[in-house]
């Protein structure tokens, strides 16, 4: 008999609450503030962005929260995702490490996106949304919505960063299929997109300005509304479904994690993963390392200053405490587009300063080159996103090797990098150039950060 | 509780042998002639493209051969895959019939090709061989031979058609993201490629162009062997697996097929599907039609001749009895690569010979809104290549609407179509075209058909 190298549940095992972190952690986040007021805002602050079902998601204190058989319908499409162990990366390093890897790339945009993505269009179309807007990078996002809003039966326009845009046409051509309409950004349909173009008709864009224009768009229009990707408190949360199934699935392989390895750009990935770890680790049922890994080229944790900052560039929204390298910071156009945004989530910034997580950054061609190893051992040709985490967790595998360790390392395999292969094939060709931020630049996005009196 | 929408099986339900039909069938399939003195050939004639347990294979009688376990643990990365019950399509259709369909998309490949390269590649790195060429169209079967051969450190060549290669840059970064090289064809790297590109360098490419370059290097270097990704009789009982997986897992469903289909290039994905039904079917067990959906430009059971021909262009191969439009055919440049192929599998044309499935050919443009209506309800972008049995399967779930029959339909969705996106761009923009095979075409192919003296 062939060992076991997957870890399946049946649909009846699918979670049927999402879990929220907010009221486990022994300190409360700091709240967000108004733009202009500088006061903590409240839900009608909100309620012209978002659905009510979702701010009162965003500050709910009750530690679970129920998913609507809408919802939970459209996740059976493909969760519950696999759990993976590793035994042949683990024989092609020779470790005594045991590395397990939660799959989220077998849904329909190909990562862990759509988790949150249809939970806000079926909310939006509940309170009688007719569409959404939203920016994304890589195109994940943007996939991801898109579907959700067919589910639904409501429109979505999305704002796609124009170095992603350029780089990934297949993946407009994706959010077409599924419904949606794209525009590059910056681009000539918003105000503020029209005044990057003025200043610099060659802009690449950020994530920083496609979120300034979706908002735009959205706040002008009573019958549309925004989504968010990543970085919020409900979006977080959403994606807790990867890590309560995955304590299910360790719980079957008959192992528990000393290490658990996420990469973070927003942060929603590795919240969804690590939060149900973090509450067993809180709870002294189980005492891994969480450890997020962020690219060196937008090191927000490892470099980043935790302040009160814009979540996008145009400072429309509202202000939030987390790392940020500045929301005007536009980062280097490295492969993870996913993986560029100038801030991290409060509540992952939040739990970073509380000491119960670890940071570190790579640059990308190692990552490229751990997500070629991987791909050839275990079939899949991981996103570059997640290349992040594979880089640090074939590192500590390694480790293991040398120390004789045999670690359990539990890593988010957040999605698979088939519209991403461009960015392969520059790695191949050695086109690839490791950006690594600067601590000048830091000090110089320091003098621009929002001065508040508190 | 929701309705149950996937049907799971655990790791020791994925199939131990392969399921032969032949020993099964009423009659015996004619046997392969040598290209030169038309006798039939034998395990020696094979013995320079093929290793001898393929070879065995290819001739077997045995009903069942067992899987080695070398192979069951690659397959075990992904399989068994799931078959889904498509509810959101059945209600956006409003059809009491009940469709269920077999995903092959979560392979390495994205597709059911891995099935077959894994073994491939493990008989022939047993055989000490060291390198595979082989022949790839829509860019599936290379990406699958690449992951495969790197299984077993061997090295693999892959001559991809030319239209495909300019429409699909991805899978060229693909099957080099595992290992493989990537020749356009017709290439200048083979005597076959040299004279087509000095008659027309320009040529498109066809897989029966790129079987002959790969057959002619394998046959110039006793350390190499070819691997072929359909028609062959072990390359349809490699797929098998498929089949014997969906036969428990409609069990599991608690139904029982009345309709099944699937799309044929070769035939290898329909054949893997219905086999083990069609074992079925001639016990008496079930009673299912069992229905081939071949494209209008290549329509080789429809508006084939059956009749011995060579299964490359330049007349390299055996002489197989087959529905065939004449080795020498182009088809038109459809954008279902994996599709444009000018003969059958013999055994399948044997099958269709003895009255036991049917067919019918579809035109590209229905196949694509069938699998845009998919994508959007089922959240899975098709492949070109099963949107043919979508387009089928949709046409009869609405008749079922308007007769109120509870058909239970059965569809082979044998993989995504992430990296065809640049197609389905086309179709929305309106660029592609309804070819269609014409009675004059098939005239013209008889008069080339080798003339055999039986």
């Amino acid at each position: 008999m062939a060992e076991q190298s997957r870890y399946l549940l049946n649909d009846d095992q699918v979670p049927t609450s999402w879990y929220n972190i907010v009221p486990d952690l022994p300190a409360p986040p700091p709240p967000p503030l108004h733009p202009a007021t500088h006061q903590p805002i409240g839900p009608d602050d909100l309620a012209p962005l978002f659905p009510m079902d979702l701010i009162l998601q965003e500050v709910s204190q009750d530690r679970y929260v129920p998913i609507p058989d809408e919802v939970r319908d459209v996740y059976l499409l493909w969760r519950a995702t696999p759990l993976h162990r590793a035994h042949r990366l683990e024989r092609a390093l020779g470790t005594p490490a045991r590395i397990y890897y939660k799959y989220e790339g077998t849904s329909p945009a190909g990562s862990h996106k759509p988790n949150t993505a249809v939970p806000q269009a079926y909310y939006n179309a509940k309170a009688g949304i007719r569409r959404l807007t939203t920016e994304t990078g890589a195109g994940q996002w943007g996939t991801a919505l898109s579907f959700a809003a067919a589910q639904y039966g409501i429109d979505c326009e999305i704002w796609q960063v124009r170095a992603s845009y350029d780089q990934k046409p297949y993946r407009r051509a994706m959010m077409e299929a599924f419904g949606g309409t794209v525009h590059p950004s910056p681009s000539d349909v918003t105000e503020y997109g029209r005044k990057m173009l003025a200043e610099d008709p060659t802009n690449p864009g950020s994530l920083g300005i496609a979120i300034t224009e979706a908002v735009e768009v959205a706040a002008q229009d009573p019958d549309s509304r925004y989504a968010l990707g990543s970085v919020l408190n409900h979006v977080l949360m959403h994606q807790t479904v990867i890590g309560e199934e995955a304590l299910l699935q360790m719980a079957m392989a008959g192992d528990v994690p000393d290490v658990i390895i996420g990469c973070t750009g927003g942060g929603s990935n590795f919240a969804g993963l690590t939060f149900p770890f973090l509450r067993e680790k809180l709870a002294g049922t189980m005492d891994p390392e969480i450890r997020a890994v962020e690219p060196a080229s937008c090191p927000t944790l490892t470099k980043g200053t935790y302040a009160y900052d814009f979540g996008d560039t145009g400072g429309m929204t509202p202000l939030v405490k987390m790392h940020t390298l500045g929301h005007d910071f536009i980062p280097d156009p490295i492969h993870a587009g996913g993986l560029r945004y100038h801030g991290m989530a409060p509540l992952i910034s939040h739990i970073y300063e509380l000491g119960l997580i670890t940071a570190e950054s790579r640059l990308q061609r190692e990552c490229f080159a751990a997500g070629v190893q991987f791909a050839r051992t275990e079939g899949v040709v991981p996103g570059p996103e997640p290349t992040h985490a594979l880089a640090s967790t074939v590192d500590e595998a390694l480790r293991c090797k040398e120390t004789g360790e045999e670690k359990v390392i539990l890593t988010a395999l957040s999605g698979h990098g088939m519209l991403d292969m461009a960015a392969y094939d520059a790695y191949f060709a050695g086109e690839l150039v490791d950006h690594e931020f600067s601590d000048e630049l830091m000090a110089e996005a320091l003098t621009r950060l929002p001065q508040l009196d508190l």
